[in-house]
């Protein structure tokens, strides 16, 4: 299986072009789409989702298309991670699974042009790489990845970051949920917000904390938009305190 | 084959998510993505859209999951109807094809998550389904439904309701096409529309009435929104004066 | 294979009911979504997509439902294209690949709508000749293009035209590669902007000319959008003077 996350939008041929690329090299391919919805060039978003989906998939290949620097010097490359292929460039995008990491190859498929390696480079490469051909790749010792501090705890408070916003305007840390114990309300902006299980159980509107599915703090507003409300985007530090 | 209806927009990982879940279990499923551009939270838009796919699908698993109520009381259900299943929470979803539902039950799968029973329910659950695997269900007698009420006669005139603004901000109504007998013209809130049989014999901008393709009553502009013209928006009730 | 580009956007049934009626006719098809974020009712944009994604299928049988004159006397057609099928309104998005047509047929399929095309005759059309069965196709000598000038030198200068505007702001003209010869500058509108191999050799927020990867000029903002500099759409006539 072969998934594809892009910031090309969907109004777009890009995507279906890499599509019609991997089907033209092995028309068994079976090609999943991710999202093509990442913030423009945003690195950090595209780190997000790979992330957030490398636990729900089993021998594919994930091809990450978020490329500022297409045609210029940044390498192409494929990682092996723990069950799973990684393809795309050498930009970042494997910061936030680089623990997953096992080898990293340079990609040595000729680009024929310097603005589109989603087609010339990385979508064959994850057609030839999903068939178990690995004869282009070129085994290497390191790759890039952006500075990215865990969340800690300093005296009685947490500092952490904001690294997702998502499509319902929640607003995810990256504070992990065993750092929260028996909080029942956190302290957020001067804020106080109540710690709950759901967004059901709070009020329409109102402004909460709880675990989500990645078992991180997210900040939501049951049918609203935390985003409206903490004028928080993703890398922004927070620290928050802790009320039991 | 399984489909999936969600409000969960196209830039996040959530969908991804159950994709993933759903060859976890069955490398071998069908997805079919139907939509995840329903309006957050909005119950009557996803009944709105079950309805419409219905009667195009044989033998599909139809996975919904716009869930305001997740990690609530609210229960998970699997409805058989004529031909297919649904799966979603039992929020009123099913209310505007509640006449095709066979059985009702109960999905009994735990949540790891309050927050994502897309991932934890109903994606395992379609996929169990799919492969004719209902062990995991429980018979139930009833389901919510939303107040809906049918348009009707009073007098000379007609009362409906807006049931749906779609993509091309056409204004789509609950009137069927029967109720509209020999209509040449029709009086909304004291506008004349000429009534025709489709957009493309209406002038460059002329607001119109015209049976749509799931035989309702739909007021349209050629080339241009009805619902900009209007101000009429999903629930909002209308009269109507029919002019043979 | 077959594969679906609409105007019909990401919020709707429209497109699931189209694929619904294809595996309805054949369980088995393979459906490709190129894309259902073409501009409304704007064939020039469909145009340039089927021109973008023409070399790189094979086999494919592709659908394009941008009918603003759906229900009116416009022909429902198929073209069979150097090695694969155009399915879709005789409305000219043939345009920018009517080299390519080999054979035109009027599709004879009766609608059960005059509001939705897609469904009633597209759909079905595509799913049976991709079965190979053409025999409700009646063979035609001519279909509908819209006017299109190709690019021209006009003494010092190239005069051409605005294609396409992108998902990433970069506004692609239909000037090709091979006019540009040995250019290192170019002026546009009264600007001089460098000629470079990639947005990434730019610096963040120049405005630059470049060869994209269809060969065509294309003006970008290195992480920014032309489209909001230039204020250049598609359609619009454009001179530019080389400097070598």
């Amino acid at each position: 299986m072969i998934t594809l996350t892009t910031d090309f939008g969907y109004e777009d041929h890009y995507v279906a072009v890499m599509k019609g690329v991997i089907y033209g090299i092995n028309p068994d391919s079976r090609v999943v789409d991710i999202t093509h919805g990442v913030r423009r060039h945003d690195i950090r978003h595209a780190s997000y989702i790979l992330r957030c989906i490398l636990p729900y998939f089993e021998n594919a290949v994930h091809v990450f298309v978020v490329d500022p620097g297409v045609g210029t010097e940044r390498k192409s490359i494929a990682a092996k991670l723990a069950g799973n292929w990684f393809v795309g460039p050498d930009n970042g995008i494997l910061t936030l699974v680089k623990n997953e990491v096992k080898e990293i190859y340079e990609i040595e498929i000729e680009a024929k042009s310097t603005t589109f390696h989603g087609r010339d480079v990385f979508a064959p490469a994850a057609a030839r790489i999903d068939m178990g051909d690995l004869s282009f790749l070129r085994r290497i010792d390191d790759f890039v990845t952006y500075p990215y501090e865990e969340a800690r705890r300093v005296g009685s408070q947490i500092e952490g970051y904001i690294i997702h916003v998502d499509h319902f305007g929640n607003v995810i840390t990256n504070i992990p949920a065993d750092m929260l114990g028996d909080a029942r309300r956190i302290i957020l902006k001067g804020k106080i917000l109540r710690f709950l299980k759901s967004y059901g159980e709070a009020s329409v509107g109102e402004l909460i904390a709880l675990i989500n599915s990645e078992n991180l703090l997210e900040f939501g507003v049951n049918q609203g938009s935390a985003w409206e409300r903490l004028s928080l985007s993703p890398g922004d530090k927070i620290i928050i305190k802790i009320i039991p």
